[in-house]
């Protein structure tokens, strides 16, 4: 069945989807609004509904399963959906939160157990230990939580696809380079954004908590770090060293970093980290555009454009 | 007694001294040489060995003192020590490191009396616990240690010193801005910089640690303060922010800071900061300056020359 | 009574008005609308008219009294009111502009008695000539005028208010640094923003006159000063140091600054005028704040939003 | 006779020099030396005295004309001049400053009179009294000075040299944009860096003095410029429209300019301020460039080198 | 007969004109219009359609000569047109684009005839041939071209119309600077933008060509060159260094050049292009500006407006 | 047998060595000396001969084999060799340049053959068939040159080593984002240094040659590219894209590429290219440095050391 995405400018569309946001506006003109955010596993697009009243408000806050007939339109060079019906699910129609909501393409126990795989690798006791540790105390989050609340990886676990997609590169890195030390790398791979569980609201609809705006994902756990550390009684260079895989992995000051990589694998772990965020983007851009085209703009690849070439 | 920085170019020295500095270096030629950092209550300056050897690298170790005997001469717009004459102090000439080392006008227990009086200020009883646990922790090393390596406040206790200066305008503008918050101000200043007692060395002849340069006082501090807090079974909105006092306070994230301030006691706290570092450096670079003449250049002050009127 | 800002997003108003701004716009259609900037002591709030024609343009133009009924909304993050009916004020009601426009909090008649207290702890008689003339030949505006058109100290007499609140300012971070020239620096703070008397076009509803771009109040002062010293024949030092006050103020060239501080008391003039100016900022900011939540983005302060705590 | 420039790495010297500027330093090991500037009319090298003491510094004094002897060689890329004999010249030998000191090609004479040519295209009254008033005001000085101590036209009626040079590019560019009004262009050519008189300390071996460091060329002549109309009775948008082209005239506030232009006119005195100064110091550096080779590098010109082709 | 620009806010209008770009858009209602630029000789106006459909789309495509009746009205301080009716013109109404197309005052041929005179002032043989040759391949659009989408010399033949004057512009300078060399100068200011003949897709209504976007009208113009020698069978070094002067004709590399300029020539082409370029911004702005007005913000000159003096 | 490098400060050397470098220099005394790079298989220690002579220019140039008799020292923190007798080799010692000339630990033939295979990956015949052709037009230089002049891959055979370490981790990538064209990829890094060949002097001592300084070897590949397009007498798309993406392979205007990446293949291409330039000189600079150090300081790296853990 044709999903949201797949249907073209001009084309009708029947669906059910989750409201993924849901904000309350006022025209110029003072008339209120609501702005939805509406979304099933394609992806989203916004959608407006005019001259909206409490009724409404009580009907599609965020996370509501509703269905919409309606058209998609562009403005200003971005896909919309224009409503012209819409109504929220029925019990007895079945349709859950997971039905819609985009998520990995694998499941979370797959890319848990790929993501496992890789301490086979690693020798240094204490490394795993925390690391370990660490997986654990946030399990739940870890596999659930996008990595981003837009750009790349936004979606129901995200977050662990993006890790093991990155674990995957540093494993090709550490063969071609075999001077880094696979312990510090995949660690920090593993450990880098799992603060993001605090910083973030939860796995869908996500928005930044008061913690996450006060004190980022970076400081939270590096502190975490420390904790682990002082429950599993673990001391030396180790400790120090995930903090500075995690603490500089942004990789300069500007960007969020304190302190900038000093270790060969925290270098790596940036650009690492850079490369399998960059290419999520791209693809998702890509994959939206028509040989001999330009893609749309990537805000975070400096706002350019990607020329899809004509032949294969 | 004429002390080491009161010696005019030309003037000839003969002072027992601290060494604050010892490298080894070889000239573009080839020959050994020593470049020691020598000081007295009064300051330092920059000297040489030429021609040493292993007797010299063995008797004029940092932190050895030693009779000097010289001259001061100017050396690209700097003055500079010439040696003419060096020996180790011997033990029953009865100088000690506190007699040469430069401290804080005050000593350290009349600082922290002062320090202690801003506790009656304040009203929030987890803000003062965690503080006080932090002072207690850190104390012998809090009271001791300089506020940096150079520019400022880099003498024994000036760490405590900075502190207490810092408090005093604190309360000046507490009392013009009444909205400010005393407890989330003043332990944000005592705080601040208590990090550093694990990222630099000593509390003299400072160098940076590993943990120092690897994670930075930020960062250990805001982890101290997690530990104070479980250690003291706080918990609430308290710890996240004295956190965010201390992560925010170089006030821009080029500056090392991972976030900008936001809270309004944490932007009032980094300019205090930087008001009293700067103070303490003009200061000193004016005290050196002749009426109708501009001071030496203030590299921390973008390098810039100040000038001193010619009328009081 | 219930002022302008008191109102909550959809509660009804019916006020006494003052128009501090008023433009003739088109909307995208060609419609001809006005766009209002109504304000009261409480502040202001931008509002459309729509439909409108010469009639309404003669009616309600910048500093005319309206009586408005209608309604607060939100658009776009920042509130605004919805005109449901408005008229212009009829001479019988008695309602004057300075009963709608904000000024500070004290009278000018008070506040220039606190600053004159400013000159008895002043020594150098050059320095107060010269001041004191620059008060008394720009008196009128300079009692009246705001401190800027937008962002801090807004408002009638607000520049006499900040200067006032800087002189306290000064005069605490004199008695804390001793070192510091309490002539030069009192008088800097008067006179430093002076020349907007000039710049701005007057008291209320201030623009920017051709003098003021062209020019800017910095130049236009420094000239200023220059004249007063000679038709008081005054020569000497302090003219000149007075001029660079002024000249310096704004820190650096990319903030108008032809020459960067070069005085002690003119690099603290530029922190002086800096936290005055954010704290007024944040202050208004955090009034309109909930504990427990962020405040709207304050551009001047980088866009931060900054947060209340929950707790006093 | 063979000048002090036409010598090449190698040759030997023996010419009467001026000391542009002598300065007294120690070497690293502690030795007295000095370093003098030497010129004659073909530019200056730097040179050594090694071993020098109060008898050397009595004897060569900025501004002193010697004999010296010795060989050019060259030092990290830049020529010097390595002294074997030195003495002060002796009354009979009738050498003068004039006889050794760079100056513009033509006499100031000349120079002024291809200047008080430009006067016969301008039309307006108020802009050719003021602008003739600043002349004659300054008139001593503004034909001797500089138009900089280093880089472009740091010769002795360098800035009139400048002037008049740039009068010749306005009349250029105002043919062939006719929009441009030649009275402000013309005037704002003349006046802009009058102000240097008062900023450097005088025509050769220029200083800033206390009142251009602390207000600089720019600020000093706006305020010169207030005066003059004063001291003319004229009033008029003349007078703010002349200060402007002067305060505006370095482009950008980094660059010293409190007001970016805001004339067409101001834009293009920019301009030409830039090309001219640009080409003085080309044409000076490809003057000692060979075929096929490239410049030293130019440090104001982003510190490049600039290849000089084989062919004619 | 009064042309579209001739037209002050709220005239009617009645005029052929002639669809410079033609866009389909959405309202943020969801209905659609139409986004057209309209134009004639005396220049252009945005103008919309409201509520169009698949007949108007068809109508109305880009480079369409339509009669339009509206009326000027002003949009956030810019005119617009309201379309009030519209209809394509008919055959035998005898308009032609050309009628309509804003073009250079001279004719292409005029220009052209300009231009070549400049080739009797040259010497060097190669220089000349590989220019000739390069302006014959591209002869038809180096002729038709503007020189870009917009800003400056967007019209038809203004590439040419820019050349020709910065060539006058060349000569004025290379009399003052007599090192300069015509050959290099002359041939760098024809060729260096003639690669816009592939960058830009056409002399009307251009846009950006793949080739352009991926490559760049730099680069194109640097194969160019070296065609035209291989072609010519010519090598030396005059061959490179015309590829220099068009590739560093940007001055930096954050503008596009991947070198800075090397010779002097290349350097004053950057400056010549620059004043030409910002001369017919300004021309243009300062044409639509009342006597004591600021004309509108001028985008390329850093949103700059500037002021038209009260007197002439 | 020890090699150059292996020797610790204080060591004595007695080794033949390879003049890399060659200066003549004068002290600021005056004496002339001469600055010698020298150079083994283990790399190169800067060295001075003082008072040098006509002699010591004709028999110790840039190129020579020398035996070189001295002591390893340290000078700021960089080791230098101190000469303590030098003389020329002998032929009949049998040491030749490939003796003593760092170059890739595979042999070129064996790099070749590596390069070689990548080509069964590929698909489009046009892109192979420009890719081939380039590589065997300048294959002696190919397989010959450095990458660069210092910092990375700056030894014999360089490039080529830089470009196999990089094609197996674009195959890496490839792997991981399939989207990515393999042809383009492959292609890209093959070419975007081969310009190198054209832009540095030779394979050894290399500097700059004038048509690498005013073109760079960016735009000579660009136009390369082109030639042997015509050459082979293909035309289409691929041609186009090859151009772009090294034209664009540093990613920045500012980084020397006129455009920015707008292939996901160029954007990868700039990522493997720093990538491998960034983990040579990490792995040189970590394998001189012991564990629980930090490394000197690398310059590219923006000036950073790298820390070596104290554990494996």
């Amino acid at each position: 069945m044709k999903k949201l995405l797949d249907h073209k400018v001009g084309e009708p569309v029947d669906l059910f989807l989750f409201i993924k946001q849901s904000t309350k506006g006022v025209t110029q003109q003072g008339s209120p609004f609501m702005s939805l955010v509406l979304q099933d596993k394609s992806g989203d697009l916004e959608a407006k509904l005019w001259d909206t009243g409490e009724e409404q408000e009580r009907l599609y806050p965020a996370a509501a399963i509703v269905r919409v007939g309606g058209e998609v339109h562009e403005y200003r060079g971005k896909n919309q959906l224009r409503i012209k019906s819409i109504r929220p699910a029925k019990a007895d129609e079945g349709i859950t939160m997971s039905d819609l909501v985009p998520s990995a393409e694998k499941s979370k126990e797959e890319l848990m157990e790929e993501l496992m795989q890789f301490f086979f690798e690693m020798k240094n006791p204490q490394i795993q230990r925390i690391t370990r540790h660490l997986i654990k105390k946030h399990q739940e989050a870890f596999t659930m939580y996008p990595a981003a609340t837009r750009n790349h990886h936004d979606y129901v676990s995200g977050l662990l696809d993006h890790v093991v997609s990155m674990l995957k590169l540093s494993k090709a890195v550490s063969d071609l380079y075999p001077t880094l030390n696979k312990d510090l790398l995949y660690s920090g791979v593993i450990l880098h954004d799992i603060g993001k569980v605090i910083e973030l609201s939860g796995p869908v609809a996500a928005h930044y908590t008061v913690e996450g705006n006060l004190l980022g994902h970076i400081s939270i756990m590096v502190t975490e770090i420390s904790k682990a550390a002082d429950e599993l009684d673990i001391s030396g260079e180790e400790v120090m060293l995930l903090q500075h895989m995690v603490l500089s992995h942004h990789g300069k000051e500007e960007w969020g970093s304190p302190k900038r990589p000093m270790l060969p694998e925290a270098e790596m772990l940036h650009y690492i980290d850079n490369i399998d965020a960059k290419m999520n983007m791209l693809n998702r851009a890509m994959s939206k555009t028509e040989p001999g085209e330009f893609s749309e703009r990537i805000f975070p690849l400096e706002n350019r454009s990607f020329y899809k070439p004509t032949f294969e």
